[in-house]
C-alpha cells in the first residue's frame, strides 16, 4: 500500500534543518505497524536531504566549510550566476550530495543507526520555502 | 504493481542528456493514473544519472568544468587507465554522482519541481550505448 | 511483498568489501523468481556504499586517493575530531558518496551491469563491524 504526504520546511538561508523526528512522525502516521521503506524527495535543485552523524553540530559546520571546496561561491569558471553567487554553487552541491533518500521501515519505525539523523541541506543563501514529498510504502 | 521497461541511451561522448520528457512518457505509460515511485537505474560504471536545473544550459557546462576539478583526466594519481585519460575519472565522477534515482508518481505524472530536469551524465569522451532499467511500483 | 535481511559486514579498516555475491544470494533467497526492486541501507555515517567497476582493484586503489583530496584526513578546517583525524573525513565520504542504493531485480536476479559491483567502503581506518538492512519489494 502507498501512503504520501507533502512536508514544507522553511529554510534560513545556508544550512541544516534536522529533519529525522519530523520524518519519523509522518512515518509512524503512515506505516500503522507494518514493515515497509520511505522515500523522501526534495523538489528542488539547490538544496539536499542528506544523512549524517547527528549528535555533533560541528560535523555541519565542517561539511559546509568542505562545500566551499567541492564547489565555492563565485567560482570563475561558472557561467551561470543569474542569481547571485551562491546560485551554481548551489546546484552543484546539490549534485554532489543528493536531492532523494529511501529508508527502511519496520513495525512503523524508521530503521535508522544510532548516529545517522535526516537532514535537509540548504545551499542558497537566503531564506526559501523547501516543498518534500514522502512516500511510505508498506 | 511492477512494471518495467528497458531505455537505450545513445551518448554523444562526454556530456548531459535530458532524459526527462523520456522518462515522464515511460512512466505514464507504466503506471496509469495510479500513485506510485519510478526507479530509474544505468547498468554502467562511466556515466551518472542525476537530478539537476532543466532551464538553463549553462548550469551543465558549470557541472562539467567542476567534475574537472573532482576527478580530472589523466591524474597522476591513477593506477587504472586501462581504456584512456578519461577511464578512471568517468569511474571517480560515477561514484560521486550517482547511478540510480527514486522518484515519486501521482496519478501517473512524475512530481518533479519545476526546474528539476533528469539527466544522464556520460563522463567517458567517445560515444557509447547506455542501457536503463526504469521500474514503476504503483 | 516485503522481505528484509540484516547483513553484518566485517571492515578491516579503511578500504572496501564487495557484498556482490552476498547480496545477488541473499536477493535470490528472498525474491523467489519475481521481478522487483532491493533496497540496500547501511545503518553508519562513516562508511558508504556504492556501485562501482568490479574487474581492477586499481580502481578501488584509486577512489581511495581521490577521496583523500575530496575530504582530507585530520584537515585544519574540521571542528570535529573526537575519535581522530579520519573522523571527519568518514563522515563527509558518506555524505559524498552515499549510503543506501536500490538496485532492479528481475526473476530474482540483481539486474546489474556487467561491471557493477556493489561495495561497502569503509572510511575508518580501524576495523568496524557494519550492519545493513536489505529490503526486497517484489
Amino acid at each position: 500500500m502507498i501512503r504520501r504526504e507533502r512536508l514544507i520546511v522553511e529554510t534560513r538561508g545556508r544550512g541544516f534543518r534536522d529533519l529525522t523526528a519530523r520524518v519519523r512522525e509522518a512515518v509512524a502516521r503512515l506505516a500503522g505497524d507494518c514493515d515497509g521503506l520511505a522515500h523522501l524527495f526534495c523538489r528542488h535543485t539547490s538544496c539536499s536531504l542528506i544523512i549524517t552523524e547527528n549528535a555533533d553540530p560541528d560535523v555541519r559546520g565542517d561539511l559546509e566549510r568542505l562545500a566551499r571546496r567541492w564547489a565555492p561561491d563565485g567560482d570563475p569558471i561558472y557561467a551561470h550566476e543569474l542569481e547571485g553567487p551562491d546560485d551554481m554553487a548551489a546546484h552543484a552541491r546539490t549534485v554532489l550530495t543528493g536531492c532523494e533518500l529511501t529508508l527502511p521501515i519496520e513495525k512503523g519505525r524508521l530503521l535508522l543507526g544510532t548516529w545517522q539523523g535526516i537532514f535537509l541541506w540548504e545551499h542558497r543563501t537566503t531564506p526559501h520555502e523547501r516543498e518534500l514529498v514522502l512516500t511510505v510504502y508498506s
